[in-house]
């Protein structure tokens, strides 16, 4: 049994292309995952903003075995596992790491909403231990203006003693950088290995030593922001740095899921790209003329689209 | 075909009973569910209170299974089959149709949040056009505190006109009186019942024309309950509602489903009716014997406690 290295650099919750029946297509996934692999984006598969909380288990366990079979290399890997169900979250674990995967990337339970920090370490720690198995890397995905289930710095530190080695890092997506700042201060120089939830984050996050960044617009976005990645202690990375936060602005002007896929869409030529999943909605027509006319101003530019298609 | 009553009354989400190792126990989750009809209870299996998110959609299939094949009478069930993916809402809603389920309970997709009306539209459109059965009875379930995804009166007034008939009525576990009295005046008289969302508003909802309540503590007050629903038109009906309130608060002292678990272990002298699936945490000793103490205060009695052991 081989340990994987640690998870390092840019990361992207990749976005999951539907049909017009509104079932995913394995086929499409993976070029596009084949597409952020060559441009040294690792992939974040089943995360907030691959809809993957509107998958059922089913779907996304035969997603991941499409993409294994299609010859992605799975250490390259952080699928989402985390579900309000532990039973979905021990299944979906054990799939990840059978697959080979890096790591995966732990929502907590998220339906019931103030539960106390022992309820959730006893959520973590059960899917650990079923799941039992050496090889696996949890990231705990931080992420409370979605899920409104914090992941408390206690919790962390509780997490982290208990299973050493196993609790390998987190996803901070608060939006809120002194909580980030504190998780480097305190948790970083132990091995856990901080990603910022943003590219907004990456240059900031690099220079408080953490591991990179998981970032949505990493779906569109790839080349820029590994670049900063690679390039941090560089002259000019508060100049890349703006210039990512520019390209940034023009998809968070619209709802980010809808916008990126309508973005693929019109570079790729294939406009069933554009389709997301109930309850999110595709951007109407004005939307699209909007995004196009900001994606150009900020000079935006999808390499290779034709990959995508 | 047959069609069903409406349904009306008092519900209950009923308690999922689990063994030492978190996984649910059919027979006594049948017993209960006998128990509670017996005593004119309707069983809203798979609510909130069911810790039912915390259920695969497996585990709750092979549940209503066992509660059917126990005897129990399907057109006296509403399970909650709302869930994040609407492939999951298909396969539940689908499994309680072709029980003979008498309505299901539909939580909005709530991982994500913000979501916009016609997103939420499309997402319970969705579920009923791909069941596709003229038998299924929709009850929406608006809990905003826990899912933090409303469902708003516009929401409703397109998908009651778009199915009349199908869509039947709401649960509103808002706790907010003016939202359920306004839903009672715009939609009750369009055959679309409102069910309080705790008995805290059973008179109040009775008197405005409501069809009953669907309330956690109906799993351990069933009683006096249902005797209000039977009795909300008698002159002692303030003194009644009451009462309830009083053993409610009584409850409501500590995390209610932890709480109402621990007074039927307590009353029925069986241990394990005590367990809660993770993220949720069993009560302490310290909380127990508050909870006894503020029970007995209460007058509180669990009538017939040993067909629960």
């Amino acid at each position: 049994m081989s340990i994987q290295p640690r998870l390092k650099g840019v990361f992207s919750p990749v976005l999951t292309p539907f049909n017009a029946d509104h079932s995913p297509d394995p086929d499409r996934f993976a070029r596009h995952c084949r597409w952020l692999i060559d441009q040294d984006v690792g992939l974040a598969v089943f995360g907030t903003n691959s809809e993957a909380n509107s998958l059922s288990v089913g779907e996304k366990r035969a997603l991941l075995e499409a993409l294994v079979a299609s010859g992605i290399p799975p250490g390259r890997l952080m699928p989402g596992t985390g579900a309000c169900a532990l039973p979905d979250a021990v299944e979906l674990t054990r799939a990840a790491v059978a697959a080979g995967c890096g790591g995966v990337l732990m929502l907590p339970p998220f339906y019931y909403k103030g539960v106390s920090d022992e309820g959730l370490y006893r959520a973590f720690a059960s899917v650990i231990d079923q799941v039992a198995d050496v090889r696996l890397r949890v990231y705990l995905y931080h992420i409370p203006p979605v899920s409104n289930v914090p992941i408390t710095f206690n919790l962390i530190e509780r997490l982290l003693k208990r299973y050493p080695g196993t609790i390998a890092g987190i996803k901070d997506s608060s939006g809120d950088w002194p909580n980030t700042r504190g998780m480097l201060e305190r948790f970083q120089p132990q091995g856990f290995d901080v990603f910022a939830g943003s590219e907004s984050f990456l240059l900031a996050n690099m220079r408080g030593g953490g591991a990179g960044c998981i970032t949505a617009t990493g779906n569109v976005n790839p080349g820029p922001i590994v670049k900063l990645f690679k390039e941090w202690t560089l002259a000019d990375a508060d100049a890349q740095q703006a210039a990512l936060d520019t390209t940034r602005a023009a998809f968070a002007r619209y709802p980010m899921i809808p916008a990126m896929k309508a973005a693929i869409a019109w570079k790729s030529g294939r406009a069933d790209w554009g389709t997301v999943r109930p309850p999110l909605v595709e951007l109407d027509d004005d939307q699209r003329a909007g995004l196009r006319q900001a994606l150009d101003a900020a000079g935006f530019v999808l390499p290779n689209a034709g990959a995508l298609a």
